[in-house]
C-alpha cells in the first residue's frame, strides 16, 4: 500500500533526454564491474530502474555524465543492501568497506583502493569522473557529506547487528534518518551534473544549511513511506512508520497517516524557506552570475525532491508484493542476492 | 646539524600566557589517557615539548582551550610514530586506526569510537571540545583537511611497509609532502582557537587556497630540514634532503642547501600572495568585520609558520645526538616506545 501514497509537489521537473542511451551503457557497466554477479541479481537490479532516478534527479547532465551518475547510484544502492541479518559479523566488513568509500574522495583522484571489492573499485572509478572539474571547496563539501552518510550507514548496520535496530525514540530516529538518507551529497552532485557551483558563502548561510536539512528530512520520510512494505518484509525497523507504530502505539494506518503529516510539514517548511532565498542573495550582496548559480542550486534540491518522488512511485525496489528470488532472499534475512564485499571479483 | 638551520622569518608572533598552566594539565591528561605507557616513553614525550608548539601556534587560545589543543597535538604526534619497520603487518592496524580518526569528525560529537585504542579514545574526547561552537562549514573543512592528512599518512606507512619509502621522485615527493605535513587542518584549528571563522568565500578563493598550500610546503620542507637527523636515525626516507640526495645525486651538504633554497622559495611566494589579500577582500566586497576575520585567518597561518619554526629549533624530538631509550628504539627500527594502537588501555 504505502508505495501508492502520493504527495502534491509544487515542482515541475524535467527528465533527461539521455535516459535510454545512458541506461544501456550503465547496465553493461554494472555487469562488467561485477556489481551484479547472478542473473537473478541482475533482474532484481533492473527492476529498480535506478537509471530513471538518475535521469530525474540530474536532468541536465550530459549523456556521458549521465552514465557516470547512474554508475554511482548503482554502487551506493547495492552497497546499502550488503548487510546480512543472518551474519552479524558481516558488520565489520561493511564498516571496512564504508571507510574505504569515505577516504576515496580524500586522496588524489584515480588512486587504487586499499580495501578491494567490486563496490570500492567501482567507486574509485566513478569518483575520478565525478570530481572532474570541481573546485577543492566543492570536493571538500562532497567528501564530508558523503562521509557523514556512510558513517551513519555503518552505525545503522551496527545497530542491526546488535539487534537494536528498532530501539530509537522518535526524535533520535529523525536525527539519525537525516544522516542515513544520503541527500546532502546527492544535492552536491547536482552542481557537478550541471557544471556550476553554488557560491561558498551561500552554502555556509544558515538558510541554505536548513533548506538542505529539510530536503533530507522530506526525502527520508517520503522514502520511509514508499519503501515501507519492502522494509517490513526485510525486518528493517529503520523506518518512520515502524517507529511511530512502536513509540506512539499507533496502528499501522494511523502511523502511516502521521508519517505523511510529518513529511508534509518538512516540505512546507522547506518551501517557506525557499521563498526567502532572494532576500539571502541581497544580504550576501551577490552578483547576477552568483544569483543564477543559487537558482540552479535550488533547482538541484527540487530535482531531488521531485525526481526521487516520481521514481519511488514506480520502482520495483519498493514493490509491496513480489515473487522473485530477491523477495525470497529478503524473507530469509539476506540483504541481497550477490555478495559485493568479497575480495576480488 | 640541520636542527640548527635558521630562517629569517618576517613574522613576530606571540606565545600564549597559558603555557605553564596548560602544560601541567596536559601532561597529566597524556598519562591518564594512556597515551604514554612507560616512564621512558613519558620522558621522551616531555622532551619534545609539544606544549610549547601549541602555545606558539595558537597563542590566543583560552587557558582551557590551550589544554585541548595540546591534547590534540599529543595524539597526532604520537600516532605519527606508531609504525614499526620490523612489523610491516602493523600497517593494517595503522590504517584501521587512521580511518577511525577520519570518521570521528563525520559523526555527532561525543560518539563512541568503533575502533578502540588510546589514540582513538583521546581523539573522540578532543574532537568534542575542538568542534564546540564551530559552524557546519568549518567542521566540514576541518574534517576534509584532517581526513586528507590521515589518508596520506596511511599511504606513507604503506610505502614503508612495502619497502618503497625512498622511491618517490622529487615532484611526486613534494606533492606527497604537502599532504603528509598536516598543515591545512592545523590552520583550520586556528579559527577555533580564537573563536572566529574566515568567511567561506575567502577560503574558496584561489588566492587563499594557494596560500594554504604554500604554507604547508614551507612548513613541510622546514620540518624536513629540522628533523633530518632524527629521520636519518629512524631510516625514514620521507624527507626532502634524502630525496634530493638520492634523485639529484647531491652530497648531503649540497642537498641540505638545495632544500633550504626550495623552502625559502615557497615562503617568498607565500609572502607575495599574502600582500594581495586586501585586493581579494575588495574583489569579494567584504564588510569590515569580514576583513578583520580574514586578517585573523592570515595571522593563523603566520602563527603556524613562525611558531612551528621556533619550536623546531629546540625540541628534543628533532635532536641530532641523543642517548636515550627512545633513540635506542629508533635505531632498532621501532617507531615508538609505547604501543598505542592495541585494544583497550
Amino acid at each position: 500500500m504505502p508505495q501508492d501514497v502520493t504527495f502534491d509537489l509544487p515542482f515541475d521537473t524535467p527528465v533527461s533526454e539521455h535516459l535510454q542511451y545512458a541506461r544501456g551503457r550503465h547496465l553493461r557497466w554494472v555487469w562488467d564491474m561485477g556489481l551484479v554477479r547472478s542473473q537473478d541479481g541482475f533482474e532484481e537490479y533492473r527492476s529498480w530502474d535506478l537509471p530513471e532516478a538518475a535521469a530525474r534527479t540530474y536532468p541536465h547532465a550530459s549523456a556521458e555524465d549521465m552514465v557516470v551518475l547512474m554508475n554511482w547510484f548503482s554502487l551506493a544502492f547495492l552497497f546499502d543492501d550488503q548487510f546480512d541479518a543472518g551474519r552479524p559479523d558481516r558488520a565489520d566488513r561493511v564498516a571496512e568497506v564504508a571507510r574505504e568509500l569515505i577516504v576515496t574522495p580524500l586522496r588524489p583522484a584515480g588512486s587504487t583502493p586499499r580495501v578491494v571489492c567490486p563496490i570500492t573499485v567501482a567507486w574509485a572509478q566513478v569518483w575520478e569522473r565525478l570530481s572532474h572539474g570541481m573546485s577543492l571547496t566543492w570536493q571538500t563539501r562532497f567528501a564530508a557529506s558523503w562521509g557523514r552518510f556512510l558513517q551513519a550507514h555503518t552505525e545503522e548496520v551496527d545497530l542491526a547487528a546488535r539487534g537494536l535496530a528498532g530501539t530509537l525514540g522518535l526524535d533520535e530516529y529523525a536525527a539519525f534518518r537525516r544522516r542515513t538518507v544520503g541527500i546532502h551529497h546527492s544535492i552536491d552532485a547536482g552542481e557537478r551534473s550541471r557544471g556550476f557551483e553554488v557560491p561558498a558563502q551561500v552554502q555556509a548561510h544558515p538558510l541554505m544549511v536548513r533548506m538542505r536539512d529539510l530536503a533530507a528530512d522530506t526525502i527520508g520520510f517520503m522514502n520511509d513511506i514508499h519503501s515501507f512494505e519492502r522494509e517490513k518484509r526485510r525486518g528493517d525497523g529503520h523506518n518512520l512508520i515502524a517507529v511511530l507504530h512502536r513509540e506512539r502505539g499507533y496502528g499501522w494506518e494511523e502511523a502511516a497517516a502521521e508519517a505523511y503529516r510529518m513529511t508534509r510539514a518538512c516540505l512546507d517548511e522547506y518551501l517557506r524557506l525557499e521563498a526567502q532565498v532572494p532576500e539571502m542573495c541581497d544580504e550576501l550582496r551577490l552578483t547576477d552570475d552568483q544569483r543564477a548559480d543559487v537558482r540552479k542550486g535550488v533547482e538541484a534540491i527540487q530535482h531531488w525532491i521531485n525526481g526521487n518522488y516520481e521514481w519511488a512511485l514506480t520502482t520495483g525496489r519498493y514493490a509491496a508484493d513480489k515473487e522473485s528470488p530477491a523477495a525470497e532472499a529478503e524473507l530469509a534475512g539476506r540483504g541481497s542476492l550477490d555478495d559485493l564485499l568479497a575480495v576480488g571479483r
